[in-house]
């Protein structure tokens, strides 16, 4: 089966990449919100989240940072925290056919959310 | 602040309709798999994650279907399985500026893979 | 098979009611924390957490408040919230051959922390 | 406050062990099951997984091995697949007052379950 051609042919690459990226955005959201984690551990869950949602289609490079500083503040009687949606800002290039979007998620203390936006995408 | 101003004017009203549509397919999938459920619980759950997912921003519908044939074949000892994606089918509407979308999850055997696409998107 | 032989000789029913009723609560936890939620939806979610967590094994009762003041206060702009640690109180029933077990979850300010225990437990 | 006083003195030094074990366990299922993987980044996965888990109160050790075959079979067109619960093999060894238990979760095809069981427990 040719996927592209059977499913995809209704929209344009730069809106493919976009598509890709939010996917992976939302995705990683809730796949990770919850995971316990504390000062010496964000490193390795930093990567870890980088490494599972690179797997997916026309994922080129995922970026995650988890605020020390937040999980110094949040940390509990038992030395660590449940990752939160104010705690990680992240980064998710995809591309499709030499478009490439560039999705950022970061929380926006004004609107106490974690925004999904467009950072930048090709012409 | 005025959100819409400051983080989305790079992307046209269709492609809005999109990312914001792929955000919820993304976040549903990755926030529900693994829920337990039976032939019995399927009815409330769907109807849960659909008033879940259509809490986001621009989501005007979200249809989940489980499919129970699949709930009784993979039906443990223990009378229920956790959900799995190729038990799902999805759709989730996505509006911004009478812009719409309709995305679609459905789990494709071909590809041993739960596909996200766009099933429909105005002109 | 015979599961309880194989598996479960080593452990007391009064251990074996505190076991399940712990994975109970920990996949309670772990499954919903992240789930978008607001007022209106907050006793669907709760009905639909209680009819999944109820299939598990031994599990006889499940009861899940989710607060509704903190799901207020915490609401973004976008009106709803991600379900948090700090927004619900559990109860589970686990029963093995008569003896049972009630597990509490609630958080608690002075610990910054969703605290598990034993509520009660059968001698 | 002294939370054990407060909070755990209705159950056994034995009980408490089986109690945050299973936790864990019921924890480590319902937050990483769904996380895109595959065979060159299970490696990371487990180590992550092991890292976060063992976090959470009286947690000395936990091990997680993804069936690197069953990763290779269930692999789909697009090189990776979501983590299901017949994949992981799981072993989580809790203390608490100097009793040991070894908690186990392994998938058991005749049941078509993950089943979780106490391997091993001090008298």
């Amino acid at each position: 089966m040719d996927v592209e051609d059977k499913y995809f042919k209704n929209i344009s690459s730069r809106e493919r990449a976009i598509f890709e990226g939010a996917i992976t955005m939302g995705a990683l959201f809730h796949q990770f919100i919850g995971t316990p984690v504390n000062s010496e551990s964000a490193e390795m869950l930093e990567k870890s989240i980088k490494r599972a949602m690179e797997l997916q289609p026309c994922i080129e490079k995922v970026e995650v940072k988890i605020d020390r500083k937040m999980l110094e503040e949040a940390k509990s009687e038992f030395d660590y925290v449940s990752l939160n949606g104010d705690m990680i800002d992240v980064r998710v290039v995809s591309t499709y056919n030499n478009k490439k979007a560039v999705l950022r998620m970061e929380y926006i203390k004004e609107l106490k959310y974690p925004l999904m936006y467009v950072e930048y995408i090709d012409e």
